[in-house]
């Protein structure tokens, strides 16, 4: 294409995140580059692309309050080189914003979110759900680099249960779909909305950790919510989550997956559910 | 308005879902109606709304496939009397197709919903959730009409665990927010992707029942994902499901719902997730 692209320029200390979900205006047009160092096997990473797209949303002058739930539908590889971003406020309230944005390339919309703002208010709080629990970051080994994906070079993976072992034939009886892991992206950065929804994305596919192999597979619908805002992130100040995953049906061709990001110090931060298609 | 509205005409047997879920197509424009029956506090049921957004999908001549994932978003309440419906195609491909669909009246969207579908293949099928279990659904005795709200009486509700018990003044401690019950059509219908969308919304909300009062809510954007498609649907020929929620956080005026709906015979027929706004 003969559009500008963002280009990395010698002494560019913008993290690796940041870089490949960045969002620029070009000539009236928003714009964003798939970035190679989060490709997967036929397109970026999908949390990536998640992320551009919340990116797109969050740095649009009207927005305002914090993202409390994100929709990212994946409905075809999005290719190599840039896109077009295009960004709507489909309606707004005195106290939620709905937004909708929409990436397309030269074969239509490859991808696209929706995303509830809101202006969070004190409330009564009360946490149900019980921090999974784990030994601390720093006693748990990362996961050796297998080489299999860029974008997995990205982040440290630290499995406490259910550490991918995957062989090259199926499982006579399935495993257990179950994973815990401490996640940090690979060069720290401080957790904020974009990292969770990109983190809410790295589970490996539950169905590899079913059948005990990999197989064709891949998101078509991710939802993510948030809950806290910006001020709870800001005072959590942690680049660390840890992460539990889980399946609970595999038919006809797609599988759910479950899943919830926690702070170090036991705060659910966001749950998570997608759609996946997988071939087996 | 001066628009044509679906009127109730004597001898009509049509069920009342499917009247309130209607969609006409007038002078070229699709439309439905706010009906009474399924209305709630400040507008129709969630609900219902939802599975006319998603009726409207399937009636598109174009959709093909049965539905994977539904997010619907409810950004302002519904007003009594029509509304217009505007379905979009965003991406097909050769196996899945993406749509949105909005809902407008005087103020603007008040609604709207992305859909995945696709045709399902046949696959490794495992379903590593348990069925939660319960008395047969004719041993349990149904919730009796408490008036709050007619689109309540639209359902026979037969509390297994954590049955409504609400009082004036909140708990002093949490109560749990998980709850079992079965669930049919209270004239009885086959289960169908509309009725399971909209069963996926009829959990009371948890906060309810984590503080044992009623507060005021709203159900701010919520995803059911199916994990059937309408062969198995058929093949089951039900009127009833097993549904249970559970919520994981209240924080910041927002909660989040998680719910599962199953088959009596022990097939996880939809899950679902939403956020609710709630004042306490």
């Amino acid at each position: 294409m003969l559009e500008k692209t963002p280009e990395i320029t010698a002494g560019d200390t913008t993290h690796p995140f940041d870089r490949a979900t960045q969002v620029t205006n070009v000539d009236g047009r928003l714009r964003g580059a798939a970035s190679e160092d989060y490709f997967a096997f036929v397109g970026p990473f999908g949390g990536a692309t998640a992320a551009t797209l919340l990116r797109a949303i969050m740095e649009h002058p009207e927005c305002a309050g914090d993202p409390l739930s994100v929709t990212v539908n994946l409905c075809a590889p999005v290719a190599r080189g840039v896109f077009d971003l295009d960004v709507r406020l489909i309606k707004a309230t005195r106290s939620t914003q709905h937004w909708m944005v929409e990436l397309s390339q030269d074969d239509g919309v490859a991808a696209f979110a929706t995303a509830v703002f809101a202006a969070r208010r004190p409330s009564w709080s009360h946490q149900q759900a019980k921090f999974p629990g784990a030994p601390p970051f720093d006693q748990v080994k990362p996961l050796p680099d297998s080489g299999i994906a860029n974008w997995v070079k990205q982040y440290q993976f630290r499995f406490v249960e259910g550490a991918p072992g995957y062989n090259a034939a199926p499982l006579d009886v399935p495993a257990s779909a179950y994973s815990k892991m401490w996640l940090s992206d690979a060069t720290p950065r401080r957790i904020d909305f974009l990292s969770l929804l990109s983190m809410s994305d790295t589970f490996f596919a539950r169905i590899f950790h079913a059948r005990g192999t990999i197989v064709p597979i891949g998101t078509v619908s991710l939802t993510t919510a948030f809950h806290t805002d910006a001020a709870d992130l800001a005072a959590e100040d942690i680049t660390a989550v840890l992460g539990v995953a889980d399946a609970k049906i595999f038919h006809k061709s797609f599988s759910d997956q479950v899943g919830e990001l926690w702070s170090p110090g036991g705060r659910l931060l966001a749950t998570t559910s997608q759609v996946v298609y997988f071939k087996a």
